[in-house]
């Protein structure tokens, strides 16, 4: 298939070939940054027991009537918080209870301890104190009932997860396994280190991109080094990759229409199965997909602004995907351009690097300079020449925890 | 100092007292999010040589005239991009290149393909061809000239970094060490897994939601388990600290008023020195900053929200600090309530869990539900009691990659 694909459509394709990962079971800790394969619920309510909001007493029905309020016998010895002896509080007794202590049975409301007063064995509760609306016992159940969601299937369990889970009685998760992903880049001129630089020759610089954005999207990468662009390395290189257990391959470059631009030929000549090879967008004009037997086939053009938007549009949402996430796809919002821009060739949609930034709430972009990291992509659809500054336009958010930093 | 302090009194205390960490030289693979110890710059230029931006023929001064244009005699081998052999191209001829390719000594243009007409080794070339303003030849420097700036210190590195810094000569990169913190959770209360539950007993919470939360401050964490509300084992742990290699320490739970609330004083028992215990806000109203030695210790409350609040307010920024982090605290911008908000308690600045949203590029904040992950946290200042819907309010963004999915 060489007419170029809008987006959407490559997204579908993509989808149709992007068989789920399967699960497994992992402890709290391991959960972390995974993405939950089943709908998570609460086994056992938070809190688990009738706690007390307080340090104070708690108190049973009734008590002597005296002028101050009410008196009640203190019964038992002080416990803190994690005693778990056992009081049974009969009309007329108090006993001393500490915030997050059990209510014990037959308590039917605590007295913060600043309201009582404490004397030879007896506690005197105002009568104000009796007549709050807040008992400041804590219901078991109230913060979280039993079977209360906690995680959708698809989510990707952030530490505040992990703690809900361990409160509620959860010790191992279900999660999706995490993509392997191998990637490798073609080009004779490329090299691996400074050492071997002569003129004519660079550094592989995609590479380090792919090693450091793989895991932005929550897969293992494992990189296969520098291909020459010859048919015989790359044929090489896909034929030890159909026996490679890789969910995923990336490759970038040798995907221009020149003379030593062989890598499709090579992953055809493999065996492989070409999905689609050109984007209706740019960068994306030369962009692969396809199949090696069960390994889905990303081929990215070389130039490393095009690899680090692929990423963001196309091949980071289908590692995400795989693992069953849910919109999976680059978070998108509008923004006003500061800026005039002129967009010459507007035959398809261009993505450029951007800067996002909010002042008075309204999120503002500009074009990232030249060695700027860019915290979004900005969308120029077809069609139009001219942007005037504060026209609205559609940003997707690179992923980034630092993004807006 | 038990007077309550304001967030940034304390920001500005805790920084009297981070030393920032010392170095250490990383490959380039090792410094993904690491913070930049030293102004990063470009150490070789980029491109290395003047290259070829296109498929084509490099050509030399003049030509032979014919009528379509200027003919030239092909020289060389037809030579990849990476292909090193020396060609020098004198007036008259030219020698095929390939995109990313050095343009040979004598070499003025680039002509590509699409407008060559090749015959019996020579090629021809149409006139406007030669009168583009393009000449389709990118520069030795032009993207990055050496000295450019890469990253200033105290940047965090992300992929495109990496990318760079590989590209202009860095091999290993001296980045700040990351702080070791131990972290531990305080109450008898507590218990480490379900199958210990019984009514009375909770499942430690807190020690899952600071292991999580640590590493997105860049830092390393260890748990070092629950420790009992007694002055005995509270003490214990802070004389081991003391001899332990920790840069932080955070601690929960202990820091009420309650008898059973002993941390701060096994703490000062141990040589603790308090440098506040009480912030001008809630959650924080029971917060402890101090030094063991010369380790930084943080004492905070024992509810999970509050954890997770002045994780974002007061620890995180504090262990990015000591990573020499600019702009280290939690990224602020203005948002519209979606909600009414009566703020009955409004003595002092109150911060509350809210989710973000983006409609039509407006920042847009409501309160976060009981099970919901906040992806802010909402300032709500002394003295004002109610929010209409649409009211202006400030965020805090919560660090999370996935806060705006």
């Amino acid at each position: 298939m060489s007419h170029p694909l809008d987006l959407p459509i490559a997204h579908e394709i993509i989808a149709a070939d992007a068989v789920l990962l399967g699960g497994e079971a992992v402890s709290i800790n391991e959960a972390l940054k995974r993405v939950a394969k089943s709908f998570l619920s609460a086994k056992v309510p938070q809190p688990g027991y009738d706690q007390s909001g307080r340090d104070g007493y708690a108190i049973a029905a009734d008590g002597d009537a005296v002028e101050t309020g009410r008196r009640f016998q203190v019964i038992g010895e002080e416990a803190p918080a994690g005693s778990i002896k056992k009081i049974i509080l009969s009309e007329g007794t108090a006993c001393r209870i500490m915030t997050g202590g059990m209510v014990p049975q037959g308590g039917v409301r605590v007295v913060p301890q600043e309201d009582c007063m404490v004397e030879g064995g007896k506690v005197t509760v105002p009568a104000h104190a009796l007549q709050r609306k807040n008992t400041f016992i804590q219901k078991k159940g109230e913060q979280i009932a039993e079977g209360d969601l906690l995680a959708e299937a698809g989510t990707v369990l952030q530490p505040e997860h992990l703690a809900l889970l361990a409160a509620t009685g959860h010790t191992k998760i279900e999660v999706y396994r995490k993509p392997r992903v191998g990637f490798f880049c073609s080009g004779s001129e490329l090299v691996g280190s400074p050492e071997q630089l002569v003129p004519g020759l660079k550094i592989s610089t995609n590479r380090y991109l792919l090693g450091g954005l793989i895991p932005q999207f929550l897969a293992e990468g494992e990189d296969l080094g520098i291909v020459s662009d010859t048919s015989e390395k790359l044929g090489l290189m896909f034929d030890q990759l159909k026996s490679a257990s890789f969910d995923v391959v990336i490759s970038t470059g040798g995907m221009g229409p020149g003379k030593y631009d062989l890598l499709e030929e090579a992953f055809y000549l493999a065996g492989g199965k070409v999905l689609f090879r050109s984007l209706n967008m740019r960068p994306g004009r030369s962009a692969l997909f396809g199949r090696l037997g069960d390994t889905l086939v990303f081929g990215l053009p070389g130039p490393p602004g095009a690899v680090r938007t692929l990423m963001n549009e196309m091949v980071g949402p289908a590692l995400l995907r795989l693992q069953g996430m849910k919109n999976c796809g680059p978070v998108a919002m509008q923004a006003r351009l500061e800026q005039r821009v002129d967009m010459k060739n507007n035959d398809v949609l261009h993505l450029k690097a951007g800067i996002l930034s909010f002042a008075g709430g309204f999120a503002c972009v500009r074009l990232a300079g030249r060695l700027e990291i860019a915290t979004c992509f900005i969308l120029f659809p077809p069609g139009r020449s001219v942007y005037q500054p504060s026209s609205e336009v559609e940003v997707h958010l690179a992923y980034s925890p630092f993004a807006s930093a």
